[in-house]
């Protein structure tokens, strides 16, 4: 028969079951199934071959056992493929606004294709192909709008201001830093070595960073870079880190709060002491979801992709080959292996 | 000479040293000194006999060895007077906007009569004289400032949303409360003694309280009067209560940090384990500083002297008599002692 004649065989990266503590790569393993490359007959669904898969701290978050609470935030499914954000080629389309070879990105199943069912809630298109089809995963994906929204639209930049940004190689990070200084402030990130400082420092152009695995007191490190106190601080790690940074918040000072990766696989998370400062200094602390600014995707393009055309935006990606490297590529983040986004390649155009 | 003639006895409350962990009445003692009558010859200055001395949590930061950073912050000095809100009747002005006979509330000294030599910044005049004197240290003074743009600045409250109020009696919650109410909302306030619960139910109109004493889990508790979550909370407590109501937020809630009591007198302050549940919430945490808005009292009054007139607003004022007695007042702030707003009555007009 002819639909038997498009099934190919499709690896996926299988979740194995709820993980508390840090996660493995055993956590994860990999399986071979078939695929029918066609869509149902009469479905609005698409069919994606997946180019680059995206690792994201996020995800984390997803490999415990949730409360259903937000179905962005729900666990992954025993026995399921992983889920994350992936660039994806259509491969066969029952829906009008996607076309058999259209590049696309959104989230997918960890594996080579994806049958996806709800197109217009998960894909978006990419009209822009002069740049790194992988920087879908990144910079003009979901860690760019991350980068963007929070910075924008929770710490409100004014020019001169100070800004602090933590885990600042990473997939988020160096663009908070990169639109920072385009906005005229004064940027310093920390990062967890000697080759990531010098990334901030001579690639993204931040003034100052310095490598916290090497500083034993935070509080007075920042006090070092930051004499007259913090403006905006870009939250990524969370805990003992944030202690140091609300004693050197200045007055009216603003903490996006976007991920806390330090505390991810603790337990019990670490206590934060020092909150007792945003009253007197009227600090604001604000959690955020990038999800929640989706909707003002084309407003981001609008202002990043020129500037990566001009060369005012450059972007760092620690990218690993072939979806067999993807468990492995998804636990180095919480070790800081990665140098740069994490993206796993598993497939050419 | 005249000016001798003019010499009063002036007791005054000296603050003695530095605090570290809970005051004592013993870290101040009352002293007698002499005061003349008339403001010095040329100055802009105005002397004023004070009626109402007003005890405040903020104060208990005052007597630590604070750093010089916020002069609305700055620590007592050793071996002056403590200051702090008062309501007082104008003795002799050399500033044309105040007239002898005039009532004013803002910052005295703790002492009989106090020479206010800035008074353009420190003194708010009293035109309302149809509510109790005292109120001007309470619901229509700083207190009232700080509960009202607390919540109106910072959490701003929707009709049908969920308020929680703890350390809700006191000089800020029961109005807090109130105002929610007024606005609408669903409040449930928490406060330390059966007494105080029965206040916010029966007099306040909180359409639930609970006493935090006798909760072995604040979070259970919550959970029970707020099922569906908590849009607002406003903070006066800090520290565990905080944990509790951050497992308790719903998305895109609103905590208005006014206060930390809980905290205060702790040489080390507890940690606040559950701030990464701020992220995938969308909560907003902000500290905010009455004085901020003082330039905003008059829109303050119109919103609340009507509704005082009308009896939509009540007020609980937990009056002691005698300046002898305001050091045991100011501390029983911090173990609860008070119910409702905690005033000292030293003079009558």
């Amino acid at each position: 028969m002819a639909g038997e004649e498009e099934a190919v065989s499709n690896k996926q990266v299988i979740f194995k079951d709820y993980v508390s503590g840090f996660p493995k790569e055993s956590d994860m393993f990999l399986t071979t199934t078939s695929i029918n490359l066609k869509v149902p007959e009469g479905s609005k669904a698409v069919l994606v071959k997946n180019l680059y898969l995206s690792c994201d701290p996020y995800m984390r978050g997803r490999m415990s056992n949730l409360p259903p609470e937000d179905p962005n935030f729900s666990s992954f499914q025993p026995g399921s493929p992983i889920q994350g954000f992936a660039v994806a080629k259509v491969v066969d389309s029952g829906h009008p606004d996607f076309k058999k070879g259209e590049l696309v990105w959104g989230v997918m199943g960890w594996e080579e294709y994806s049958l996806v069912t709800a197109p217009d809630q998960r894909l978006f298109k990419i009209y822009h192909t002069d740049v790194p089809l992988s920087y879908y995963t990144g910079l003009l994906g979901m860690p760019g709008i991350t980068a963007y929204f929070g910075l924008t639209d929770i710490c409100s930049p004014k020019e001169g201001e100070r800004v602090y940004v933590s885990a600042a190689s990473g997939a988020v990070g160096q663009l908070v830093g990169q639109f920072a200084k385009l906005m005229g402030c004064y940027v310093v990130g920390s990062a967890g070595s000697q080759e990531k400082v010098e990334l901030l420092k001579d690639k993204f152009g931040f003034d100052e960073a310095f490598n916290y695995k090497e500083e034993h007191d935070w509080n007075a490190a920042l006090k070092r870079y930051f004499p007259e106190g913090i403006d905006i601080y870009y939250e990524n790690v969370g805990g003992k880190m944030l202690d140091a940074v609300l004693l050197n918040m200045r007055p009216h000072g603003r903490i996006a709060a976007c991920g806390m990766i330090s505390q991810y696989n603790l337990q019990q998370p670490e206590g934060v002491h020092n909150l007792t400062s945003i009253i007197y200094k009227r600090v604001k602390i604000e959690g955020f979801v990038s999800f929640d600014y989706f909707s003002q995707y084309s407003k981001f393009l609008d202002f990043v992709v020129p500037s990566i055309r001009e060369g005012k935006i450059t972007y760092v990606e620690d990218i690993a080959q072939g979806i067999e490297n993807a468990p492995a590529a998804l636990v180095g983040l919480f070790s800081g292996r990665n140098v740069g986004k994490q993206v796993v390649a598993i497939a050419h155009e």
